[in-house]
């Protein structure tokens, strides 16, 4: 008798949907906030939904969370204190330990998040119990509001626009970013897919406009988020795209990475036509 | 009652799956080759699939097509005789029309891929009678043996090395491509994905290289083909890798595109990590 066939999948706008064949359902939970979901999978390692979208697979994390955060961190000569807003499962946090700072503070809304990511998903979240790592379950907005010049980096790490992330895609949660971040300053975001929310990237990058000097967007092939194509969002009160995007170049700190490497840092920020026409509409 | 609830899938190595929900279906057709199937989605408009895998998307079709042609064809002083193997539905046809040739060979083994396609999708094949264009339902390989010294550019556009592409994706016809170039010629070949197929990729750049002084992968973000990262391959006997990358920046011909641009020509280079260690391996 064959095994069950058992798909998880992610349905894109009720018309698309990426599906992964699953070897076995590890965990599905209804939080205070949200649904989680981890399963063992056959192509991609072990997977987490949240909400019916995936918010990592062990297979291509290292994409996402090595463009979140090399990108900007890379932009500073010194990150001593970052901060992560959302990124419970800890791969943001792995990631800039590599940029060796005195401080991560991560701030989580779902402590279920992390209690779950550091049962079951140890490749992003062993590295949550460093010393350095403070854990804050609090609402992320609140947080950035109370904590003015206290950071070198902002990276929201954030899930899709509804829900509790709602609030991490609106222009006075960007206000208070810029107002938390120190002089030199750098500032990151998931900025979501073109091909099937063009509005919220669009949106996204008008809204960071109004209140960062220097903003744009930059790209990663991210196989498990929709359709493979995705916008990250760099912004700075006083590093200009040009020099942010020149930083890689540097190429210092010989970061272990497996999708990040210093050519690529600025060719990040080259865009496909249909994505430049529409951020600048 | 609702709608019948018919998904079209393209299944990965039996454990992922990309589904599109269809509208309805407007051909399934065994050839002597392959099997086409034709159907209008809701989200991708009007798909050819090929043996089960898509070939194009009326949504996406422009970003693998721009890519395959303009980043050769740019790296060209004047491309007046054109070869394209294999692309029988028009899209590169089309894109290579831009460049303003005096001549296009298409040399499509399966006659009903072109039949089919000037029935059903004009949006790639109309541009199949545009007088500069002559087609021949022939083996790819064979004409390439037969050509030697006539293009300026010949382009390979071949589905997945199984069935009749499989030749395509071997030294041999490699070898009769290289002979088939003038002097500053250029040669391009869809060159498979590198999450699914890291063992295709690592092959066709290890051939490519015995037979080419000059090779290098080069990158689009292609969301129907899967996981949205699709390598492309440029070679040429005399033109470098750094002078076909910085061709891009003389933008002399003001193409009208949707994913190319001259900034983009360049970056499409940069590799991700661990693409660069599979072709390097």
């Amino acid at each position: 008798m064959p095994p069950t066939d058992l798909w998880l999948s992610e349905v894109y706008r009720g018309n698309t949907q990426f599906s992964l064949r699953v070897v076995k359902t590890l965990l599905r939970e209804q939080t205070e906030f949200q649904e989680i979901l981890i399963a063992d999978t056959h192509a991609w390692g072990r997977v987490m939904f949240i909400d019916g979208v995936v918010m990592l697979t062990e297979r291509d994390e290292f994409i996402y969370h090595e463009m979140l955060t090399h990108v900007p961190l890379s932009a500073h000569p010194r990150p001593k204190h970052v901060l992560v807003i959302g990124g419970g499962d800890g791969g943001t946090v792995r990631e800039i330990l590599k940029h060796d700072p005195e401080h991560v503070d991560l701030v989580e809304i779902d402590r279920a998040v992390v209690d779950r990511s550091r049962e079951l998903l140890p490749f992003t979240a062993d590295c949550l119990s460093d010393s350095r790592v403070a854990i804050h379950y609090e609402d992320g907005a609140a947080w950035v509001k109370a904590h003015a010049g206290a950071y070198d980096a902002v990276i929201v790490d954030s899930t899709d626009p509804v829900g509790p992330g709602k609030v991490l895609f609106e222009q006075p949660f960007y206000e208070d970013c810029r107002a938390a971040l120190k002089p030199g300053g750098v500032f990151a975001n998931q900025a979501e897919g073109p091909m099937f929310e063009p509005d919220l990237v669009r949106g996204i990058f008008r809204e960071l406009g109004k209140v960062f000097p220097h903003c744009a967007p930059y790209m990663a092939m991210t196989p498990s988020y929709p359709m493979g194509t995705w916008c990250l969002g760099y912004a700075s009160v006083d590093v200009s795209v040009e020099e942010a995007r020149a930083a890689g170049r540097r190429a210092q700190r010989h970061l272990d990475t497996r999708y990040y490497n210093p050519e690529l840092h600025g060719a990040a920020f080259a865009l496909p036509t249909y994505v430049r026409n529409l951020v600048d509409a």
